[in-house]
């Protein structure tokens, strides 16, 4: 069964990563829309437009799953693509909430993430109904995705930038912190000397990849073969190569659609 | 004579604000491509698309005469739709070499904008064929638009990166900086203090004004009526209205479309 990612650009490819780390074998098909991304800036009707294109690209590709690796996307347009494709729907929102869960003593949950994913108020409804006790502290950070594009990883503005993001969430006394958006995990270190060593952190990207291939095993899925997996995207500007470079730790063939 | 004006997004707003300072009773139409933007980290290609489109609805709005006032989109479609269009184009680059020229002592000339305008070496090529002896020393900023939208224009994180954008452009001793992008204006007041005083600034969303108050003048097409003014955009995100707020000083109502 081959694997359908899609993202609004390359964060997406985190997510990839992991997949490919759990599930060697398993032949990906990965969509990055990078003619329209970011997606974290734009309205929810715009968002399930491009949602439903990029899964139904994916599905003409050949794809038997479908992943929502973005966090906007997957806010936004998870209940409409589940029921409308006959395909599993997989994304990053729920297993890392289902973690979240898991982890958490204080029952107060930090979010981190775009405009359009915290503002969604997906992580407090999901949260609430299985644990209503518990509490949502959401805070947009819409510099992280372009420092992370900028390569500045290790910047000392980058740290300034994630210390004053985080310290709201600090003051909140949250035990938990998802990180959502596709982009964080480059940052992860950054983000968990920041928040404090007794803060977990959820790392979606992970939390999915472990999810679908929990499905595959369960349902005598996955493959043995040799298929390619293939890197689509809907532009290749300037910098696109290099930031693939930076989260695949290597050159990878992008074809433009 | 209706002006259009398209931008990715809603840092046109500078060019739209400064040609109704200059010009108060001429009607606007502004087109804002805010569910595909920014332009400024995608390909050539993807810009061309991008900017026809733009300009056809601007045209089937009505407007006698177009202005470009994304960067990113004037550096890479200008002499397509100069070609393909009846109407005057307007582009917030020529002005904006024309005065760098005027300024420019030394005929080194620093250029800071979006990774697309830098890269495409339209400034070098046009100030090349007017003055083969001055340089274009250009910078990509990429941090900056995310600054300016996130509303930090004073912040302290916003001034080391500022600083450390300009480095490498003192270093090369140049005399005149154009802001090549549509956001930069509001960090002007930095970004002169950062470079020194005796750096010219250039300010393309004034020279582009002053350009098209020219025009009118001289065909006789200032318009002495009261017709409403148009700002249209392709997505309203969950930020879209304040950052408006910021660049215009005051609410405006936006139609999407």
């Amino acid at each position: 069964m081959k694997i359908g990612i899609f993202d609004s650009g390359v964060g997406g490819l985190t997510v990839a990563k992991e997949i490919k780390n759990l599930l060697p074998n398993q032949p990906i098909i990965y969509f990055g829309d990078t003619a329209r991304t970011p997606y974290g800036t734009k309205s929810r009707e715009t968002l399930l437009t491009y949602a439903k294109e990029d899964a139904s690209f994916l599905l003409a590709q050949g794809a038997g799953l479908i992943v929502i690796a973005c966090h906007s996307a997957a806010s936004t347009a998870t209940d409409v693509l589940k029921q409308s494709l006959d395909v599993p729907v997989f994304e990053v929102v729920t297993p890392s909430i289902n973690q979240a869960l898991a982890l958490t003593r204080s029952r107060r949950i930090g979010l981190i993430g775009t405009r359009a994913t915290v503002s969604s108020g997906i992580y407090e409804q999901k949260i609430g109904a299985l644990e209503p006790q518990a509490r949502v502290i959401g805070q947009p950070c819409p510099l992280l995705v372009p420092l992370v594009e900028e390569g500045w990883l290790n910047a000392r503005e980058t740290r300034m930038i994630v210390k004053k993001y985080l310290r709201p969430l600090k003051q909140q006394k949250i035990d938990t912190l998802v990180l959502g958006c596709t982009h964080y995990p480059l940052l992860k270190k950054m983000i968990q000397e920041k928040i404090g060593k007794r803060t977990a952190v959820v790392d979606p990207s992970l939390e999915v990849a472990r999810a679908v291939k929990k499905y595959l095993l369960e349902n005598g899925f996955v493959s043995n073969g040799r298929e390619q997996d293939k890197y689509f995207v809907s532009d290749i500007g300037p910098a696109t190569e290099d930031i693939v470079r930076r989260f695949m730790g290597r050159k990878i063939e992008l074809v433009k659609v």
